[in-house]
């Protein structure tokens, strides 16, 4: 497998990019093509060459930063790390691309460089949550913003063969994310991509309301855009916040201190549960090559394992697998 | 003050209600009507007679439950406590009402029994989020699914006067609830919206994203019921997951539980901090009289807080004022 790597994308470029790459070549024994400034990688690679796999230098001239507007920066940044990568997906040099970089140029970018897969309306980004049993897919996260129910049911195809091929998961259960468990529930959106689901053959398991997300309740959580961008900011932001309160608490006293040195081993195999690191990054679905958007403030390790994540969905043909699904479910005859 | 309350709503109705009511009486010396069936109340009551104030019970035959389909309820139980209640506060006999029964008949059962303040096309349910520095009302949190810009701004208005009025917050930041802080982010609803507020004379701060909001970023978060729904559960899920696996963690070892047992103040202030009893119940905001949701679980405190919110609401003339600022500020001129 070859796979093209956004050396200068994410919190820590590129150094963590670099050495993920190595851990994962020796890992994986994949070809890796890292694309950024020569200089830099070769700082960073130190002569090392991995014992299996190998890793390519790929020189970029320019840096689409966080700051770019995405759509203008693959436009006008064309010697970018990320616009050079997507083109070496689009020209059949990789089969997939992975950065950390700036999410919206990622997403434009795929779009725009690479395209659809024939049949998918609106490609969809697709993280992992953690739940009390697993993990959960959350599709959209954030790529479509005003979305139709027909864009929701391939939404529900796309994410339950993922979790099936990637993940292992037999006969995935898609839930609706929306207020209500009720049929009836919901908005006009939600009320009508029911239908679908129901009449779809994907195992539907009805309207799932947030506060049940991470029970376990079901393995895809199919959403429009905005609302996934909600749950996955909300549960972010929330999860930040009860660390920093209960850490404020614990400082308090000399007693409280003491406690919190006791539970230093559980606070962090707590902590490990909520960590993205341990999750890779997040797919983004429905694009004609395999498209993965590794977390901003990605480290070696979240890295390694957004790269064995696209190994997993080459490995699996999920591709190939979601054009084949789309012929025969009839997804698209729907309008 | 005169307040009207059911009696029989929530998990532990009645004897949490009564107790709470006897807490309020006491507390506020206000006069309360405690709607629902007389014996169980008069059981409750045990013959005591709150040192200020008063409460008088007014007898229900029925009683709307949580299965109930909720305007199906509110047309066909006329006697339950909810649909008298309700009616008190329309014929005036009443300021207020407070109910911790089923949330669909209480907004179903407000719009139609009591009706809107002119000029307020679509009252919103607004419950108060903690957060790092306070708390954040989010308006709206369920009650409409499918928005118009204009109906987020009424929401702006009517949540900035409450936190004012209510809160004693001077000049309430308002913030819309988007998926990035940039102006052209987010759907149809929110990009008009983003337009709408800024040319008010609310104190908009701009978009806000899900993660920042328990980083008290705004005082008053403004969304469609939809979006904010997903918010109030998302939050309620997480926090109750966290807390579970924390759990979990710390009852793994004889050291864990040592340090558990010297760090149960801290947990219990810590708790405290996202506990709803301490922030009253949600107000139903934009319907021509004093209406407060109370949570479903509610105990004696939780019913005296909201009690207490609806008191503060009814002082400071809110409804009055929430008439007078449409007026004032043109909001209905915007079509």
């Amino acid at each position: 497998m070859k796979i093209a790597i956004d050396a200068m994308g994410g919190d820590n470029a590129p150094k963590a990019v670099v050495e993920g790459c190595i851990d994962a070549a020796n890992e994986y024994g994949i070809e890796i093509y890292l694309i950024g400034n020569e200089k830099e990688i070769e700082k960073h690679l130190n002569g090392i060459k991995p014992a299996k796999g190998s890793i390519h230098i790929v020189h970029a001239d320019e840096v689409i930063t966080g700051e770019d507007a995405p759509v203008q920066a693959i436009k006008q940044k064309k010697d970018s790390s990320m616009v050079i990568g997507l083109k070496m997906v689009k020209d059949g040099q990789c089969h997939a691309f992975l950065s950390a970089g700036n999410t919206g140029a990622f997403l434009a970018g795929s779009l725009l460089k690479v395209g659809r897969i024939k049949g998918i309306d609106r490609p969809a980004l697709a993280p992992l949550l953690p739940t009390e049993k697993g993990v959960c897919m959350l599709i959209d996260a954030g790529a479509n913003m005003d979305c139709k129910p027909k864009n929701l049911l391939q939404f529900a195809l796309m994410g339950s063969i993922y979790m099936e091929k990637v993940v292992g998961i037999q006969s995935p259960r898609i839930g609706l994310l929306n207020v209500g468990t009720e049929e009836s529930k919901g908005n006009d959106l939600t009320k009508q991509s029911y239908e679908l689901l129901k009449g779809s053959n994907l195992n539907f398991v009805g309207n799932v309301e947030a506060r049940d997300i991470f029970s376990g309740i079901c393995d895809v959580l199919v959403c429009d855009g905005f609302a996934g961008n909600v749950v996955l900011k909300n549960t972010e932001g929330l999860a930040s916040t009860i660390m920093s309160l209960l850490k404020e608490e614990l400082m308090k006293s000399t007693v409280s201190k003491f406690g919190a040195l006791l539970l230093k081993n559980s606070f962090r195999s707590f902590k490990k549960r909520f960590d993205y690191k341990e999750y890779g990054g997040a797919p983004f679905l429905g694009i004609n090559g395999i498209m993965i958007k590794a977390h901003g403030s990605s480290d070696r390790k979240a890295i390694m394992n957004a790269i064995r994540q696209a190994k997993l969905l080459y490995d699996n043909n999920c591709i190939d697998r979601i054009m084949m699904d789309l012929k025969d479910t009839g997804v698209n005859d729907v309008e």
